[in-house]
């Protein structure tokens, strides 16, 4: 997946199962908006996110973050400029590899739904397009290198996340993304809480061609720099996107 | 880790805990040299026989290809010329992501060791040098995204096989293997039985970048030439080296 990280700085993560706010202009500014969530999204309603947010701030790249793959269709990825698919390091298997086998497994077996169902699958030449089709489409999908650091948080359950990591185990997972599995993103996540700046600290030690995402808690600027100072790359701010524009702006860096 | 793998098409993988041949000079027109194996394998015999193999083979890039951690030292890393480090889609989580973690966290915190122990830490100057000593030293480690499809084989018990892969499965982790792990190695591993071609040709369809490699009851030229012609960019070629010598050298392409 070709895409310019340089310059991002906010993130914006969107739920689709929740109301977008009366004013999406609250969004100027932000460098990237991230659709997903834990509970009660679709496909559909992230087809339908991903529309609105578009007509909004058409400048700004939509990518879709799956959190399973039956939130992942033909359409979405096509629609969405790149799909992030969340590897939880300190999840279970199905969450680091499990279910993106089965992913994988489920695209590179379809040729004739990626290719449109009026295509005939016959001889070598159907078959070879076929696969660049495929390639074509799996192009835009990439992972994201994830811990997720609140055992509380829905996201937890939902990745099988049995413990937190230290500081030094975030530094192991930052390593190994930058230098093993070659994700371009790392992303410590405390969803829903402020986790301060040491996991952020830890991990931008090893970062250098990737990036690190810091989100949880974000509330306003005071937090937003804090992180940032300490080595993100950019913050994601999602809860008040949602539900207070105002403290939303002020996360938003100059 | 920089690495040519065009042109490698026939590999030796040896067991550091069995006794070498006779006459090393049979490695004549092997491409590369994995050390490692399962059952009895330890540092020390690793360091023994990367010592040999490139005393007898010096044109011969040695890599060593560890099964647990305790495998690895920082003497390994700076012996060999890279570290393969297997990735196993079909096993548990330890062994695709769990051991991973665990030795880049171990590699992270130990910059002392890395950088020797004379030097004393103080300082962000110093800090910063043992972060690149970090950095250089992983830089020769790579991952090999691995099936392993024989479920009797020892290795198989090792990574934690519940199950073998379909080839639609194989094509799926073979794809992930190119478009989102990035692994510069996908492992068709059959440890000791011949797999015949399937998995290979339902890997090969989606490799461009990666390196397609076969193991597995590899014992002459036919199944040699078989798998290469179903798409594999190597064979990779163990038992015989140690116990037939001259089957040995019919697997390797002229």
């Amino acid at each position: 997946m070709e895409f310019d990280w340089n310059g991002v700085t906010h993130v914006t993560k969107v739920d689709p199962a929740k109301p977008l706010p009366g004013d999406l202009g609250v969004l100027a500014g932000t460098d990237l908006i991230l659709v997903g969530g834990s509970d009660g999204v679709t496909s559909e309603n992230t087809l339908d996110a991903i529309g609105e947010l578009e007509s909004a701030a058409p400048d700004v790249p939509v990518f879709q973050e799956p959190y399973s793959g039956d939130h992942v269709t033909r359409e979405t990825v096509e629609r969405a400029d790149a799909v992030a698919i969340p590897a939880v390091y300190n999840g279970d298997r199905a969450n680091f590899v499990g279910k993106h086998v089965d992913l994988f497994t489920e695209v590179a077996r379809k040729p004739e739904e990626v290719l449109g169902s009026s295509v005939p699958f016959v001889g070598d030449a159907i078959r070879e397009q076929a696969t660049e089709a495929i390639v074509d489409l799996v192009g835009s999908l990439f992972g994201e290198g994830y811990v997720v650091q609140n055992p509380d948080a829905t996201a937890a359950a939902t990745a099988g996340v049995a413990g937190t990591y230290t500081p030094d185990q975030v530094a192991g997972a930052a390593l190994a993304t930058e230098a093993f599995y070659g994700f371009p993103v790392f992303y410590v996540e405390y969803s829903g809480t402020y986790g301060g700046t040491e996991d952020v600290t830890a991990a931008a030690r090893y970062l250098e061609e990737t990036t690190l995402l810091y989100g949880g808690g974000i509330d306003g600027e005071k937090r937003a720099r804090e992180v940032l100072e300490a080595g993100a790359d950019a913050v994601v701010v999602g809860d008040c996107f949602h539900d207070d524009p105002a403290a939303f702006r002020a996360t938003i860096p100059e």
